[in-house]
């Protein structure tokens, strides 16, 4: 692809590689607003490739989902790494939600200059990741953030979005957010890394922690192991499923065999005083060993460039078929038929489909 | 487009327009899991064009949306109407959700063989309504149904999804549901045609009253009228705005100049006890007559009819690109390049768009 870039994305490109802040904010409005241009500029930066620590948070609202999110973005800051944060929740502190009475160190988070939190209005779907939040993260990325945290509200099925930007997906439940069978429900099963059971001092927490091992243990025909921090089994069939791309794909992908499986843990947490991010830091980091040891990574960012293609040619096809003068005569040729059922969508759909595709 | 059924299909089809409810139950399944020739089918059935009275039931959950649907539903059943309720609300007890103690009749409603009733899944977006949820409505209204009634889970963007299937729209609050500045926030007020307050006995209810009648007042610059039952104020300007087409197509749809404009009315009920359905009832008429007399049936048809001509199209050719072999060794051979860095998904779109449409 010639990159035909105008002067401003130009100059925004130069001075997003000499590493402005400022450049990082405009470049993903840019992208946000699909604003002419975007995607060359897109295509300029991502030839740096993906390097970040990608962690999700995904998990039902009021989960604490954000006090892990601060707890994990604190203990990153502390180290001297580079943070961003995308919150994609409506009801996340980080969007703007509300606070619930939460006293963690979210105000020293936002005036820090080592930290870049950007919230995303979700697109027709609550907590649903629009391709251009993914781009997003993916600018966090080249620009040179060391470790990107995402924050979704796991609702329906839209959490399985999670997969598309993180390496690593941490589900977060509390004992009021219902019961493991619930949660397989929900899809969270299938694409968790780690469980948190947060506010585990609550009533119930344990025979939650009890449930989703036992479900952990249901799904992957393992015994869970029992111990102090980490109760897993080994989730190497489901973590091969956690992608919607056909299985023929996910065979390809170099996870080495006799590499260790991952073993799920579920921790327990108590984000609002600090009790288990020690643990959930550790395996958050265990994790991403594994995934660079047996080969799942780049079995991950496979599937997620396969995703991303399927994407970025969907948006095209779309633009090009609705700016395509032809097409528009059609539409406007059919709709009082269509109204007064003397067509139907089908019938003028398939001559809008011949005149971009040919018919084939 | 010429039809080729098949066999089945062919047999579904003359069951179907015979009447009976066996066909629709099964054609709606066809549809639902866009069998091979659902298309055609839908060809053939929509021919006949929309005649039921459709209306539309959201809010957020935990509003009561179930209970004054099956008010309406009573109502119409024991007028001899034939009813069809789609509830896409998976909270709703008509998808199999909680009851919570409701005491209406919904279990008389399920064995009552005049009325229709079918829940939905949804697709990726909580309440959303996928394009085959809307098919099926189109299904129920060719069947012969009289009144089809359709409850989403307002929350987020995705209630707009009910103007795409419904010609009047009720949206039920409740006192718990927030104050009025939420509902203008989360896009209710702009595409509510009628709004119910229930649980109007609860602490709040005269409050929520108030500020909706205040807020229709500040988006349409009208006094509100006070009277008994009624209240409301000219919403012309924002029931244009309602469909997400472009303006341009919302001012030729024959809107008659002159003609009285509809007074958006808030309704008090207590669905449980049967309260205020009267009115609601009333309403629901009077919006369908104001619809007929001022020309905005056709206008929103017209709508409708434009927008899933888009969704028809952007569907087949989803279809046509993710099964066409070159676009496919692409996609493959562009995986590990994008993966790595060494190429981005833009790279590779643009060669499959030019591969599928060719240089234009």
């Amino acid at each position: 692809m010639e990159s035909a870039l105008s002067a401003s994305l130009a100059t925004l490109l130069e001075r997003f590689r000499a590493g402005q802040r400022t450049a990082l904010a405009r470049a993903i409005s840019v992208v946000e607003d699909e604003r002419a241009g975007f995607e060359d500029l897109l295509h300029e930066l991502l030839g740096a490739g993906p390097r970040a620590r990608r962690v999700g948070l995904t998990g039902p609202p009021g989960a604490g989902k954000s006090s892990i999110l601060a707890s994990l973005a604190t203990a990153y800051r502390a180290a001297g790494e580079d943070v961003g944060v995308v919150a994609v929740d409506p009801t996340s502190p980080f969007s703007g939600g509300a606070l619930l009475g939460d006293r963690i160190r979210m105000n020293d988070l936002a005036t820090d200059p080592g930290i870049f939190i950007r919230s995303m209005a979700t697109r027709g779907s609550l907590g649903g990741l629009a391709t251009t939040s993914r781009e997003v993260v993916d600018l966090m990325d080249v620009f040179g953030l060391s470790r990107i945290l995402v924050e979704t509200v796991g609702v329906g099925q839209t959490e399985l979005d999670i997969t598309a930007v993180a390496d690593t997906v941490v589900v977060v439940l509390v004992p009021e957010s219902g019961d493991a069978i619930q949660t397989m429900k929900a899809g969270l099963m299938e694409i968790a890394d780690i469980f948190v059971v947060n506010k585990a001092d609550r009533p119930g927490a344990d025979r939650l922690m009890t449930d989703i091992r036992m479900a952990v243990h249901l799904r992957t025909g393992e015994a869970p192991r029992e111990g102090s921090g980490h109760h897993g089994v080994d989730l190497t069939a489901a973590t091969r499923k956690r992608a919607d791309v056909p299985a023929r794909q996910q065979g390809q992908d170099g996870v080495t065999p006799g590499a260790p499986a991952w073993q799920i843990p579920v921790i327990k947490t108590i984000a609002q005083r600090g009790e288990g991010s020690d643990k959930l830091l550790a395996a958050v980091d265990a994790h991403r060993a594994h995934l660079e040891e047996s080969g799942e990574l780049q079995a991950r960012r496979r599937r997620r460039a396969e995703r991303r293609i399927h994407e970025v040619v969907e948006r095209e096809l779309k633009r090009r078929a609705w700016s395509h003068a032809g097409v528009q005569r059609l539409v406007e040729a059919g709709l009082d038929p269509v109204s007064r059922g003397d067509a139907t969508p089908y019938s003028v759909a398939r001559a809008i489909v011949a005149e971009l595709l040919g018919r084939g």
